[in-house]
Order: structure tokens, then sequence, then C-alpha cells
């Protein structure tokens, strides 16, 4: 077991229940073992901080949950050249260097799995690439970073402001102290590739897919969207095309009563649609130590009982598109008149239908600022940046699609 | 292929789309051939009216699309002997002949899958045989029965009656001519006898289950239950005791906003609940020829690819409960004070703790009729059957416990 944090004692811990007698924790790598070790760990397991002495051990697998990409890569290499099998909750080993580790796994007769890399304890790897294995997917769309989702569900529940809503999950350990990777979106297109690799067999890369900030989201475009039935959630979606795929990572105002709009707190759900058997949906604890560590023990379970689960459909390099077309909230501020009447002259030329508009003033800090909400007709929401920047205003805005 | 109805052509439509070339059709059985054949099967498939030549065809796997418990079991029987693996979707034959049959299969080196025979297209078999098997589940409940979730989600949305929403399930192709295992629970209860041994490892026959019917709810228990942030649904559930387990199906009254009571039509949902990893939710279309192809085909490609699916957690003979406790909800009617009275204090005699009680008069059919509403504290919903036929009163009446 390389890592002894969060998932890592979670999984000890399972491994120690008894539950599962044909797994036997014989190993725990981890830095400073002397604070980390625990009376309830048997007295038979080695404690180590020399990864030499993990490569060197009789353990027939390893478990990384260690995280980050160097030197973590390089050890997983070392494990599987040493004869070991892996599994690993590392998403972002995985999207960015699961290809060629699968290859080296494959090549030394070993096995890779990965199941607990996207959305924790909700099996959806598992359920994508054997239980619909049967299906020809169409679609994946689903909330997959469980700190984006409770800031945005927080922050519709209480009407809390966004730095609120982020200091709030932080001091819960729902967010990291540079919560960057997961607000601006890296963190759920890490796992929307590996979803792909997984359901549609396309080798992704993470920075293939486009990821949208929910930075800039505020409390009005909360009220905004509950008039029209809809919430804010960070979407993750891809979906096959003629030549390969289309995904995005992005904030989006979607129906409060869809399976993606009901997600509270730090869930995950993943809703796969198929050719025949239509909509699908998966959801539960997509993070934290119990969820995690399931995920990570069925996978050893699977190893152990030499039981195949991924690599189900075939692999090749995916030709990405990120051009969604949806109908857009905007809102901004405007400074005075003719920025405002600026702001609508530069959408039109740039092609984007005004379907509604509406201003409205409100002293704030003592001055009198003007907000525009409009309803652009259906473009991508690159486009609407772009006007956005033609336009040239440094105001806050925040642009939405809306998603069904 | 055994049997081409709506499941069977819609196996045969997914084997021959090219999408899965490592599998082959090779041969169709079903009665009046002539009738069946289609043109969109290739010219190579045979179509047979004799069992007997699918048991003498080179075919590795057979799928077992049939129904019914007699022939079918004794032909799947003939068939494993042959030396074929065999794919069912029938829950009936699983849950009271799959114990043995599993057996022979394993006897005779052969596979026997059935991911089919729960919840069509949403794969709550595999998610609890291998995306959960490192869970200690501790607790299984949804909506299995999609023929009642017509019904019950129908009333609920229209008000109408009982038999009109049954006449229109039945006119939709989503209620048999004779719905009876459907709608009194027979059906649900051999899906969660199915469920409880993949789930516990244990063996349950499906009469050690209690199925209480859905007739007798009536439109207003759903404006009752709408006043209590309610619905009704058929639910079934089954958790784990010191002993063994504690199962039921039953209509229940649920949270509205909860995922079983966001069900709608035909569709299914699984909750489970595990000791490490919480409540995960698995939904989707739980019947129909495309889900439940689905199903199959994942199952065919699971023996393609020697991938070990179920038999995950050890099997043992369970001793099965029904004696969930729970608040009640009890509508009846009453013929004059002296009954109303005397139901009064028939539930008290049997010591149970009337916690509301309102009493309404309306006229019907020319005759004015009294119904007492009445919320019971915590007991078993036999105990209070119990009372209400010491009672003595033939009135109609509806039971349902508030689950949560």
């Amino acid at each position: 077991l390389l890592g002894f944090g969060t998932v890592g004692s979670s999984v000890a811990e399972i491994l120690c229940s008894n539950h599962f007698p044909n797994l036997q924790l014989v190993c725990i790598f981890n830095r400073n073992v002397a604070r980390k070790r625990q009376l309830w760990v048997p007295a038979g397991v080695r404690w180590t901080e020399d990864i030499h002495e993990v490569i060197a051990s009789d353990a027939d697998i390893v478990v990384e949950v260690l995280g980050g990409l160097e030197p973590t890569a390089d050890w997983i290499e070392l494990m599987l050249r040493a004869g070991k099998s892996v599994v690993t909750a590392n998403k972002h080993l995985i999207a960015t260097r699961g290809r060629e580790l699968a290859k080296l796994a494959q090549a030394e007769g070993r096995r890779l799995e990965y199941g607990a890399s996207v959305a924790g304890g909700v099996p959806v790897l598992n359920a994508v690439s054997a239980g619909l294995a049967g299906e020809a997917l169409l679609r994946l769309q689903g909330v997959l970073n469980g700190t984006c989702n409770y800031i945005l569900s927080n922050m519709d529940a209480s009407g809390m402001p966004f730095d609120k809503a982020l200091a709030r999950a932080q001091e819960l350990g729902f967010a990291e102290a540079d919560p960057s990777d997961d607000i601006h979106g890296i963190d759920a297109r890490c796992k929307l590739a590996i979803l792909a690799h997984t359901g549609f067999g396309l080798h992704v890369e993470p920075e293939q897919i486009e990821a949208r900030s929910i930075v800039g989201i505020a409390a009005e475009d909360f009220q905004q969207a509950r008039k029209r039935g809809r919430t804010i959630r960070q979407v993750s979606m891809a979906e096959r095309t003629a030549g390969g795929l289309r995904a995005v990572v992005q904030p989006a105002m979607v129906r409060a009563n869809s399976s993606v709009g009901q997600v509270r707190d730090n869930q995950n759900v993943l809703v796969t649609t198929g050719h025949w058997g239509g909509e699908t949906t998966f959801a539960g604890r997509g993070a934290g130590g119990g969820p995690t560590a399931v995920a990570v023990v069925s996978d050893l379970l699977a190893i152990a009982r030499h039981q195949a689960l991924g690599g189900a459909r075939a692999d090749s390099a995916a030709e990405v598109q990120c051009d969604f077309h949806f109908h857009h909230y905007l809102r901004a501020e405007v400074a005075d008149a003719k920025d405002s009447a600026l702001l609508e002259v530069t959408l039109r030329e740039a092609g984007l239908d005004i379907q509604e508009s509406k201003t409205s003033r409100k002293r704030k800090k003592g001055k009198s600022a003007t907000t525009r909400v409009l309803l652009l007709g259906p473009s991508t929401t690159a486009k609407v940046e772009e006007a956005l920047s033609a336009w040239g205003s440094q105001c806050p805005r925040c642009v939405l699609p809306l998603i069904d």
C-alpha cells in the first residue's frame, strides 16, 4: 500500500477487517512512518519509507494512493517491471500516462486497474466497461468533481457568494488549499478523458478537452437560473461523433429536476445514453476515504479473481471537438448606456441571436451598477466568449450554456 | 437464441449490427418460425422450431429469453450438459432454480449468467458483484417492477384511479393481460431474492420474502401522501441482520424527493447502502427489448472474454425475516360511529400508537361515507394488518408504511 492518507488508511482498514480473507496487507509505504503508524494495523504488516523495500517485498499487487505524477509514475513502472499488478486511484496519472502504463502492464503479463480514479465509490468505470459492454454508448454526461458541486450546490441552497462557499468547502476538507485543479475543471477533464476511453474506446489527452472555470458565477446567477426552473452545475460531457468525440467540462445551467441538477454537496453523478438501452444514471459519493477505498478493494478483488475489467473496447486516438451548440445565459455588468449598446452591437455582429434581454440598475458599494441579463440563441460557448473579448469591457460577466 | 419476442429480436438486432464482431448469431429457436422470420437476419442464421437442433448446433452460448419455468429449466439443463454456456433474462427461473443450475454449470465447466434478470438495462447485478465487490453491503432498496411503477407514478401525476391506470398500462404494453405477478409483488420479490444472493451471498427462496399487493391504493392516498411531502411506490428492500436477512416487497409512502420517490413511468432504481461507501444509486430502464438486450449482450461479452461475474460472495442459505418497523399510514372507511370507535379500540388493544387522526365525511354514490385517516407509531405492517382483521370490518382500507 503506497500512501497512508485519507484513502490509504481506509483501504488498510477494509483489508484488516477480515471481510476479504483472500486479500492480505503486507506492507505500507509512507513518509514519516513513525508519525503514521496505527495500532489497529496487524503487527505482521511492514511499515517502510523506502520504495525499494516495497519493490523487493512479496506483494502480488501494489495499491497506489499517493497521488501526483512524479515520482509516482516511475514507481508504478518499477512495480510493473518487478512483476506486481497495480491498482491506482490517481486520475491525473491515468489520464496522462495511463496508455503507456497499460501497455507495460500487458507486456509484463500484469494488471493495471483504476476503478477508483473516476467517481470514487460510484462504480462508473466498471458499469461502462462491463455492465454496459453490450451497449453502443452515444453520450456521457455528469458531475465528476465533488469540490465544484459542493461549492455550487451550497451557493444554490444558501445564496452565499462564491468566495464564502469556497472557504467553507476548504474548512470542511471538501476543497484543497489550492483549489485550482478543481474549480478550473482540470480534475474533471482528466476523469472525462478516462471515461471516454473506457466508454468509447477512444484515447483522449485531457488537454484536448476544453475546461471552463466556475469562477465568476455569482449568487444572482442562481436567482436567474431559478426563474428558469434551473440551477448551475459543473457539467462534464462527451459524445460520439462521426469523426471521434465532442467533449467539454464547464459550468452550465441545467434543469433543476434533472439527475445532474439534483446532485447535492460533494456527490457525483453520471448519466450514460446508449443507442439501445437509453439513459442510465449512476450516483453517489465520488470522493472521500471510504468510497474511494471500496473502489480500490473492488479492483483488488477483480485482480485476485483474474477478472478482466478494462480494455473492453478498441483503443484508437480520438479527434476531439469541443463545439457543443447551446442557448446561452449571459450576465454582464455595463459601465454606461454606451457600453451597453456596444455590447449588443458586438453580440449581433458576431452573429449571436439575442432572444431575451433585461437591464437592471442597483447601487453597489455606493456606485450605481447596471447589469444586463441576456438569453442568446444556439451557438458555441467559445463564440460568446470571443464576442465578449471583442466588446472589450473589463466588467464582470458570466456566460453559462443552458444544457437539457 | 431461444425466443424471438421483444427481447429476443432486440438481442438479434444487436448481434447483427456488427458492433461486436466476436459474437456471431448462429441459430434462432421459436415457435412458428415462418411467421417470425425477419429479412434483416443474415441468411446464414438457422431458424428452427426444434430445441434438439439448438442442442446439436455448434453454438458456444445459448441465450434464453423464452420466459417461464417449464420446459425452460429443463432446456437450460440440457444446454449446460451439452457443453454450452447459458445467458438468461428469466428472473423466475433464476430465483427458484438458479442455485442448482449454477452448480450444474460449474460442474460442466460452463457459465450461467443472468445480468438481465434484474432491472434490465441498469447493470445492478454487475455493480453489486463487481463494482461494489469491495463493499460490505448493509442494505438494498429500490423500485424493481416497472409495471407497478408505471401504474403508481401515473396515479400520482394524473389523479386517475387504480383500475384506469392499470388499463392504460395494459394498452401501452407496460402491463400484461394477467398482471397478478407484477401488482402483487411476486415479480419484484424474485428480483430481490437474486439481488440479495448477489449482494449478500445469501441464498433466499422468493417465498421467504413477504410480498404485499398495490391493489387497494386509491387516488386519495396520493393526496394524503402529498400533504406529507411523500408519494407512493412499490418498494423492495433487503437488509443484512445478525442472523441473515430482513426483506419485503410492498407499496409504501416514500419521500417525494428521494431517489425512490422520483422514479417515473416504468423506470427502475436501486439504492445500495454500504458500510464504507454509503449510498450509491443506479437508475434507468428496467425493462423493454433494448435495455434488456443490452444486459444480455453484456453477459455474452463477459463469457466471450472469460470474465468472471457472479459468485462473488460466499453462498449460504438465509434466515429471512420480514418484520421491518415503520410508522404507518392507515386509511379506512367506516360504516358508522360505532364501527369507527371499534377501529380505534382494536388498534390500541393491539398496542398500536395512534399519533394522528382525521375523520372526513363524503357522499359516495348517494350514500354518506366516513373515512378515517390515521398515522400509527412504529410497528410491523403485519401487526397493523392483524389488528384490521380483528376489527372485522369489510370496508375498503389501505395500509402503507412510511419509508425514509
